[in-house]
């Protein structure tokens, strides 16, 4: 069989974003909503939903979730392995093997986060023994690990560092129109950019994703079956997840990639792309999981929209913004200004786009990218087609 | 597509198994030996494995596992949801549907267990806050749980007890051709049984499961390339998981289900045998995952083959056991006397019937089937068929 356009996202759905630990919902019942949402925008039954798969080890397991909606039957819960966000695509992905392997039929794939509820997500801990060569050198957060890749990207490709704030000035925006951004109402400038304090080099404040409390889902389920449903299908045309050769997983802190500088799309690019029988010059709008914006111009490159060299003169902020950019990006705010739903907020805009019904619209779009969790194995990323692109 | 036989099982292995605590290896070194001993198996080199799946929150992580044996590209790195052993065969199906789709070619699952490095698997924990329900009424551990459910149906169906004790004994039995059995040599007799200690009633220490260390590992591909490798293959007619409305999944102690005396398998069953195109009567061998024996009989009660009131005529010793037993059961020794390694070793004896390698080998299976996990969701089962059965 060949699976694109076999499945279709056909629902999303989300809770209110949060700046985090404001949630005033515990994050089960952000969950819920969200996947209320989702099931209501679909037209569809949520105790129908028979399948359910997220990533990141979510607390908010596919029994207890399965349970409190009353579903009549389960029959599939999985999760996606690995750290952060890397995964949501790929839990979309599991979501349209299942509907394709016809294990079940429609299926659910969701994230919620409330930080106030469980702490704060990625702080500083010891998972695994290699960590302590880390520690001992104080390097312990995300952004220490990510920033030692970027340097090393930077070293050796020359990459214009003005692409950085280009990805981070098209977050915000684009988060100008969109009622559900929490940075609504809080542009930013190149000047308030340039002054931001560094984090850690070569990430300043405004390099960095948000940290939110909410939740975000979508719905999968066959093509077929997506014709009869309440809004137009976003068709699931490839999705890719994996890495390459040692390649390095956040989570593992191995880092002993033998490619080391790179956002671990290298290989899933033309997988992706020779799945849904596209390349990136048939791309109309592509979301990109910043968690740094460094990791987002890794990822661009690496899908093959420009080389490194190339980078500086693609990606400005007058290409990366709609309605008149060549390649609009993160056209929600993204993490940075929309809200940071581990990126499965990201896919929830990718399938908007091809609806015709996102706030920064771009025309007549047919292919739509999302990139989930550069730097980080295994990274995940699917490509969604209107009707035309079938 | 129709799922049936559109994949097999091409290659099984396993470590040493041992008592738990008395690995010599560490945990990750036992499921490496395990995935090795598969590849060689198969005859696939294990470079060109690119698709990971585990449960029950698996330690080994797709990531690690994938860096040491130095795969070219991971493309496919899932986890079934769950707690315990429920999940082992909707991680064989995950696999399936990995393959199927067309998003992995060659996918490894395993399980591995080493509890004198990590501690004890199923001590008394707080999880969910539902557990101070029954931590106040000392109700902790797994055999607590179950047992309040196997009280029940005894209750609701007069089944008869020694149906239980059945169960064991064939375990028992069948170990004592099994080389890598851990009770090979310890056979069990119907005095050593009834003599034995209450655990939690109506369960005897005979009645449960063991505690082992070890890992097990089955590699899954599509048909067509199984039939170029070395062994025969054993075809997935049907796999499913999940449960029924309210089902009652162990590690979120709900246990509110409107259905209370299930072992989970009632809406599965229906689902796996209509995929695989086969009722219980065509079934040659039957692998059943004991964590404790009363989720047997409930399990193959409700997978089909007999009522709780023909249990006490069909589930006696001699029909559970090779060579004469109408329904054989259990052919390594299962989970009570070959080793529980969560159950995945059950998998690995529903394959080996399938190739004719069983140390108590039925004779001409043509159907093979193994159900995961009763009295958990999600639990899950699979049916594998021989070339003939296609």
């Amino acid at each position: 069989m060949s699976i694109r356009g076999a499945t279709a996202v056909v629902g999303v759905g989300e809770s209110e974003y949060y700046k985090h630990g404001r949630s005033p919902d515990p994050e089960f019942v952000l969950v819920m909503k969200a996947i209320l949402a989702a099931a209501a925008d679909a037209g569809v039954d949520p105790r129908t939903i028979d399948g359910f798969v997220s990533y990141a080890n979510d607390r908010n397991t596919a029994m207890r979730v399965s349970n409190a909606l009353g579903v009549n039957e389960l029959r599939w819960a999985t999760m996606q392995w690995g750290g952060g966000g890397a995964g949501a695509s790929g839990a979309v992905q599991q979501a349209a093997a299942a509907v394709a392997a016809g294990f079940a039929e429609t299926v659910v794939v969701y994230r919620g986060l409330s930080q106030g509820e469980f702490g704060r997500f990625g702080l500083m801990r010891t998972r695994h023994p290699n960590d302590s060569l880390r520690f001992a050198y104080g390097m312990s957060t995300p952004i220490q690990k990510f920033a030692a890749r970027m340097n090393r990207y930077f070293y050796e490709t020359g990459l214009d560092p003005a692409t950085q704030r280009a990805v981070s000035m098209a977050s915000y925006f684009h988060a100008q129109s969109n009622p559900r951004a929490v940075m609504k109402g809080r542009p930013l400038t190149v000047e308030q950019y340039e002054e931001s304090r560094w984090i850690v080099e070569p990430w300043r404040l405004y390099d960095c994703c948000q940290e939110n409390d909410g939740a975000a889902a979508l719905i999968v389920t066959s093509a077929a079956r997506a014709k009869d449903l309440r809004q137009r299908p976003a068709y699931i045309l490839g999705a890719a997840m994996g890495g390459g050769h040692r390649s390095s997983a956040y989570s593992e802190s191995v880092y002993d990639s033998t490619d080391f500088p790179t956002a671990e799309f290298k290989t899933l690019a033309p997988r992706l792309y020779g799945m849904a029988q596209v390349g990136p010059e048939d791309v109309d709008v592509v979301q990109a999981y910043e968690n740094f914006t460094g990791g987002v111009v890794m990822a661009l490159i690496e899908m093959g929209f420009c080389t490194p060299e190339e980078a500086g003169e693609v990606l400005t902020l007058e290409n990366l913004t709609v309605p008149t950019g060549r390649l609009p990006l993160n056209t929600s705010g993204g993490n940075m200004a929309e809200a940071y739903i581990h990126g499965l907020e990201l896919n929830v805009e990718a399938v908007r786009q091809i609806r015709g019904q996102s706030f920064n619209q771009v025309e007549d779009v047919e292919i739509s990218l999302v990139c989930s969790g550069p730097m980080v194995t295994p990274a995940s990323a699917m490509i969604l087609g209107s009707e035309e692109s079938l």
